[in-house]
């Protein structure tokens, strides 16, 4: 199966700027689009979809816990109807934006710790799993965690992914901060080849780690996003859609 | 043509309620639903859909200028791309609920401080007319206001309505204030029946109002909102829809 | 020593209501004033301010996650400094309006789910704790738990307090819900008696349960609140302050 | 009387960066630090009174309309009772961060459009006069205009401000924008010079405009912000404080 890069996208927020969308955008396959609640506002939703377009990238919506600042990186509990239409109204939301361009979407990926918080809690992935179901759409994620399970369960296509530039413990856990940090992008490619070709990752220690992965994740809030999208996306080229 | 009632609805937020929505609804034929800006959030949103759904009532979405705290009854000043899409983003939300539902979006009625603009300013409405647009469905305002010009010109089908619980200046303009008061359900009953028959409404001062309206608008965040719905409706009978 | 009666206060937020605070006014000795992050925004925090002025009320903050649409009813994680800034910036702000009428800040006391959180986390403590001490007043909570011995050892000043009007288990610990229910104002006060006769109080199961307080805590925002405050009032006469 | 120069600071919110804090606090005399309601958050407001008192800056309140999507800069029509407690809310905030470095308020300067609204309309400028006055520190703004007027009927102490990068209309208008450009740094020496020098600044079309500044503002958030800043400085040396 042919592997894609997939990056979150449109995360500025009325003036601040958040990553190099013009730079990252004609280097990936799939956008995750914010909507909103944790970044993002009308306007650059817009622009970001257009953007998107422009560039033939597919889209999909990157839900979040309703959390301006925290950048959606503040883990909350919801209750489960609460978190089902707090997802609704973000993916519909973006949903419009995409409906008004002519493009379908491509999915959906719940953002920071929401995301996090649905890969440990199955009430979390449950309550995803039945908001993302009324939209018919396949959910991205990690491979073997409980998120993968609650979404198939429910149904739902699931597209396992791989974070070029996070860390993972020797457990395989990702390693998420609430600020990334840069990433040599020689060495971001270089693991991302290896997930391709052997079906392992590299833990922080060092350790080898099984990773199943159709989908490879960029950030475009590092220093070095844009270098770093390059190379994986050069060193992948054998494996890419 | 046969007049129907509409009324703003799911104005709660979070733990806040705001009017009895369980008695209005069925006294109604239209509801212009809140959709998280001014009040309202993606629970209460989705709550009130399926409440409309129960009792046959059709639904418009109801958008505000993006403030909550003063529930949209302060005028912003925004610009035009950003009006249009903070506009789209709302109606979008609402509009998803209601796909969910198998409902068609009926129509858009701006809110508060975004529909007295609208009616004053032609920059407003006309953000207001290209956000509708894209969405193929009729507006709500005053007739022989700015608005009514302004949608229409815009390709806009329009329904103009006639507020059956607020009073009017001698000039016909509408008095809006933060907070609703109480209003003789017996003397908008007899009022609205003017309207529909006369086609005059009175001015605060008694003075004779020349009245266009094929819908009329009761708020159910007054006190008297029920009884005064029931008045009005029992009225009105001869030219429901 | 004697006992005080205290309330959650000034919990509206723009046009929205939330308790008889007219009403609950005169019959309680503390009011613990929101401070805009769960409830209430400036306009409401003077108003309640002058009010408790005009009844002779002392005043403390009560600072929450931010989360207005969850009403500082879902727990967050946030950052230890981050914590201790959110809880400054609001307790600050509260003050401010105390300053201007010539009121000293009483005490703190957390709102909902952060109040729960630090009653189990000695980390949500430790950062109520730092933030507290800068302003050198005394903090309410629940005898017994882990925020007593956190905010203790942090050389705070303690009120354990009793809740009228909410169920305890039968380990001790309170049931908080989203929405508070009504309870009946002569069980209440015949329950508030006994804690301040005998120092037991009864669990949902009717288990006694040892109960130290200084402090009895009545909400506003039940259906009964204002009753069950006069019950309790009357009953506990012969102990109050 | 000797010039200082003031700088708008800690415009940053949660993760999103806005100008260049630790380049520019050592050159200016005076910070204005945002109050979390156009730009900024309590860590953020924390961070930024140390990093003022690090290099023995003065520190005034810099509060807004409540539009952190905006970045408080949309007008909006607030009532007068609502705009005093919303800037009573925010000065207050700032001023406890300050109370607990040990610092006094220097000052309050409105952001954005409400500085704008109070320099065209003494409504709005009667509401800051009487916030202002319970802190009883001066207010900075543009001489010659409503608000100046206003603040010193209202008895306050008024410091009348210079703006370095941005320009002016040939009626000596400030040309506001949501988004400040770059401006060469030599430029906007040569202008402060003159404006020291002989009173006189230069519009936007080589006009001379009588200019009375006490104070010459530069704002952190163009991209030309930290030149800007040491080129002004340096010029200004015969004059600064």
């Amino acid at each position: 199966m042919a592997i894609v890069l997939n990056c979150d996208m449109g995360e500025a927020f009325g003036l601040y700027r958040c990553g190099d969308d013009e730079g990252i955008m004609p280097l990936i396959h799939v956008a995750n689009v914010a909507c909103g609640f944790h970044a993002s506002d009308p306007s650059v939703m817009r622009k970001t979809v257009r953007l998107a377009k422009q560039h033939g990238v597919k889209v999909g919506a990157h839900p979040s816990f309703p959390d301006l600042q925290g950048f959606g990186r503040r883990e909350m509990k919801m209750g489960h109807d609460e978190l089902v239409a707090c997802i609704v109204y973000q993916v519909g939301a973006l949903k419009t934006f995409l409906d008004l361009e002519g493009m379908p979407l491509n999915h959906v990926k719940p953002h920071g710790a929401l995301y996090g918080a649905a890969s440990r809690d199955a009430t979390v992935a449950g309550a995803i799993a039945e908001a993302v179901a009324l939209f018919g759409v396949p959910v991205m994620g990690m491979a073997g965690t409980v998120h993968e399970e609650v979404y198939k369960g429910g149904g739902l296509a699931f597209i396992p992914e791989y974070y070029t530039d996070l860390d993972y413990t020797d457990e395989g856990k990702l390693i998420i901060t609430r600020e990334h940090e840069a990433k040599d992008p020689d060495e971001a490619a270089r693991r991302a080849v290896r997930v391709a070709k052997e079906g392992l990752a590299t833990s922080i220690n060092g350790k080898d780690l099984p990773m199943r992965a159709e989908c490879y994740c960029i950030h475009s809030d590092t220093p070095t996003a844009v270098p770093l999208a390059k190379a994986v996306r050069e060193a992948l080229k054998p494996w890419l859609a």
